[in-house]
């Protein structure tokens, strides 16, 4: 039998104070909707995503599923229901989830959809240490659940329940669309509740059980500050998993990985690095402190940093070495190469065990559009070298510090850009003579 | 009627083994005595700082405030009775408070006077997790305060006591002089003690009453451990005020904020960013990770880093990027405009949508004075150039990478200060023969 | 009597997941060994390290102290008699200890040997806050100790005992070596058990004592999750050592120290600071953010950062500034010099009130071999300026902004290396206009 999630992303989220759909704000470098959907498509065939009017951003997250839109906001329960159309004739199972309740993991959604198999209607719960406003989930005499009450329609003695309503349910489609219609609107909000749904379910004589989940993977998402600590417990997870895969994190609090992040054995990484999607570290590399990269490959037994920025489309070869204050973009460098010290080394190619020196610039760009530096293998580049792209130098040249290259240099050829020293004897002292004069 | 606030800032703080007043010591970027001065001004009319003797710098942050020196080190209560002659003919309330104990709130103080409006004294006091050495605050039967006891001068049963003694106070001026003037040093320190005042208030057949403070402003600040953690304290507020107005903290506890950070709303500041002192974030600003600012203003829509370092008296466009290893100083960088990659631009206005090459360097200062840069709009610079100030550059004018430019540019004119490029065949490989054969 | 230690060090650490034998993962920028090592050396007379086959790194970490091999890992008992035949004819106490348990204190240690005098045998133990699966520790009738059990193979009630098993055992070397010849393998894991020797004391008739010890110096490293946990707690007493002695550190905790880091009185070191081994700061000196150091000195009154990088061999002379995106390798920088913005000073030596420009550089290599630059005192080296080693520069000189220099500049002399700028009026709009139609 087929399953269906139904992931209600219409949040404007006004306690977030922003002008992006709450369901984009990112965790660990990925909108919250895509960290839920992630899960999702561990365990259901289909999903369909209910987004706000005028959120063509949220749609594109949500691709390749579909997406409906709720164009007036009535609660949950009318919110689900805005996917009904998009279901018509599903008869399997089907979730409702929250893009704001992002960190549930297919296990517990797994937990959720078998659980329904013993029931007519399954809903997620939590014993969370501070109870506090959230909904609380009222027990039934068979042991299941009667009902959910919201915190400001529940009385004292429903209040005193510590379980409490994460309001993710399931239940097959052409049942639980019947029981939202059946939903109304008669309550201290004035909204349709999802969660409503439990009680409708039994005056149908039908039976509804709770899956007990752990609080942490539960907590909404509401304000930035609960976005902080949602960052924060997902930053624990990864960092935890790198470690227990044989990396070394000297400071893992101060390390900012991404929800991709791929780390090799016998990595260190150093305190104070960031980053961001798309990174893949091989066994042995050595990311220093104060290093952050995005969308790259470090080969295996590669040094990086201190003070590296490695950017989209860069591959640092095996055994190779970026140093302090050094930036390298869509660039290759070839294994056991080395760029050290101060450069901007932008669309380029630079090929095995060739020394990039300090303060070398790729001019990669000429105001319109940008040109490739390629640099064989073997070169020595000198210090301060200024290489003017599109240019190329062969194997085994070498470029005097100080240089313009605007030309191609021959393999094996010296090549220099420079102007010759000149001196001007006493000048230096008439100068200083001169100026403190004019003070 | 008229309020007074005597502020005791005469202390040396020798378990912060520092030649800096201790008053001194700043927390997110101010003074602790700022940090207590700011608080008062919106309580108290008229302030009066006691200093020590030679803490020229601590008259200096006081001022406007008056300020009278302690000559001799007999106790809180001498150094009290030191503000008597500045507050002379003052018959309104007079506070006495801490330059060491500096977190207390705008509102816990007015909390402090309207008390004082019911009692002829009011006592701030605190009950802390662990009560510890403070001094006890013991009760009076008509349910004010009889008097205080410091800890080396308690009974066991005084010590069991909870409500501990935060040391500041609030009465009428003439009233509370009169009573210090009346405090002995018969105790184990043989020093002269405020809240002494309390029991001859007492005595005197007047009302002393209590009001409670939350211990974490109350904290005082005697080693630099305790100065870590109020500096932890006071980021904390920070951090979550930020958040509250609609900015992103990626990683809230890596950013270091200063206590005038501007911050606008949909900001994004990412991990490890230290904001110094007098800096203004627009909304919509990208302040990324690695991040240095002091003293600048950014304006709507910019990005700003990794490795970006903003010195005063910098003003970045409305869209501008500044970029990795790029230092601003006293720099205005037009609307759009883009300094991506390892520059300096120092005492500098670069025109809108100007494009500041990888290397850029602006030579400001010629060991004698600072001399300024201006670039038009729509300029290109090339990567590596030198621009020895003071010089301008026309709108529209292009520099040819690893120029040294010392004269105008005009605008939409190509400039070159570079020499051509030569090449010398098979030289390297012979200077690598060369090289070999010495070793 | 003398005393020895034995130092278990052979493990590989499977749950480390790395090719580095365990012993070597270092914390605060030394060895683990060398950890417990320098505790022993304040309380051991002889020191023998117990390593695995093919450990050459690890027998050298241990030098000058012997090393011998176990060939077989039969267990702690095993391991432990290997070093019997390097103490042939040693009369006097012998401590075992374990490589993974690297932070037991001198004084701990110290306890333990007062301890041995009172009894046979004394044993190390803790009350963990959660005793988990540790050995328990049984006590015996005389208020000694009886046994020691591990977990699997303790009873329900002897599981209920909360003094735990650390391993770390003292008695007279004869009798110790006696005891483990004697030892079995009759257990569980069919492993010879180090703490069975306190069964086997016993049953000869003799008496064993517990010391206990704090849990946080106990935790043994098995993991690189133990292993963070270890370098927080090592980082936290370096931290607080620091601020005890009079630094203040803005976020400690965001402060990466080193074993050894030497620091001053009223040094302030910023947020986000790495401070490598070899490090020493002089009184009065200002790290800021994003610093990194390493083996250096830097002198009273120096400026360093932000993002300024520090390596080995470097020495900052009094009252010098290091600024942003600066980095000194072997270099010498005299008093009051500056190196503010965007440099590669390495292997040289640079004279007191010397001012280096932005973007200089110093081309210290060749590809064969590093050559040295040494500056005179007061020289103004402009920006953007390359000089090229071995080269020399006399007192009181002057390099133009964007030279190259490769030969000698003399005292008070001006050197030029740079080309003449040129214009072309009007081709940057031409250029512009032709790429436009490119496009």
């Amino acid at each position: 039998m087929e399953r269906a999630a139904i992931l209600l992303a219409a949040g404007l989220g006004t306690r977030m104070r922003s002008a992006l759909p709450k369901a984009l704000h990112p965790i660990a470098g990925r909108p919250m909707l895509n960290h839920l959907i992630a899960a999702c498509e561990q365990v259901f065939d289909r999903i369909v995503v209910v987004t706000g009017p005028d959120m063509p951003a949220l749609e594109k997250a949500a691709a390749p599923h579909a997406t409906v839109v709720q164009r007036e906001r009535l609660g949950t329960g009318h919110a689900a229901l805005q996917a009904a159309p998009l279901l018509e004739g599903f008869e399997g199972d089907v979730a409702v989830l929250y893009a704001d309740n992002p960190l549930i993991t297919a296990a517990t959604m797994r937990r959720l959809v078998e659980a329904r198999e013993t029931a007519d209607l399954a809903l997620l719960a939590m014993r969370p240490a501070d109870p506090a406003r959230y909904g609380r989930v009222i027990p039934h005499a068979d042991g299941g659940i009667a009902r959910v009450t919201e915190w400001k329609d529940a009385t004292e003695a429903e209040r005193a329940i510590t379980l409490c309503n994460v309001g993710v349910i399931c239940a097959a489609a052409p049942r639980l669309f019947a029981w939202l219609r059946a939903v109304t609107n008669d309550n201290a909000a004035g909204e349709y509740y999802l969660p409503d749904a439990v009680e409708i379910c039994r005056a149908g004589g039908l039976r509804a059980v709770a899956v007990e989940a752990d609080e942490a993977e539960c907590r909404g998402i509401n304000s930035r500050m609960e976005l902080a600590a949602a960052e924060a417990a997902v930053q624990s997870r990864l960092r935890e998993a790198a470690m227990a895969g044989g990396a070394t994190l000297i400071s893992p609090e101060s390390v900012t990985l991404s929800f991709d992040t791929a780390i090799g054995q016998d990595v260190t990484i150093g305190p104070n690095v960031v980053i961001a999607p798309g990174v893949t570290i091989e066994d042995e590399v050595e990311i220093r402190a104060f290093s952050h990269l995005e969308s790259c490959v470090v080969r295996r037994g590669a040094t990086i940093g201190p003070f590296a920025r490695l950017r989209p489309g860069t591959e640092i070869g095996a055994k190779a070495h970026v140093g302090n204050f050094v930036e390298l973009k869509a660039a290759i460098l070839g294994e056991g190469a080395k760029a050290n010290h101060l450069s901007y080394i932008g669309d380029a190619t630079i090929g095995a065990a060739t020394n990039i020196g300090a303060g070398t610039i790729t001019c990669n760009y000429d105001g319109f559009a940008k040109h490739r530096t390629t640099v064989g293998q073997g070169v020595f580049i000198g210090s301060n070298a200024t290489l003017v792209a599109p240019v190329s130098l062969g194997d085994g040249a070498f470029v005097a510090a100080g240089s313009t290259i605007t030309a191609p240099v021959a393999p094996d050829a010296m090549a220099f850009g420079r102007a010759r020293q000149e001196q001007r004897e006493g000048r230096a002292a008439a100068f200083r003579a001169a100026r403190r004069k004019e003070k």
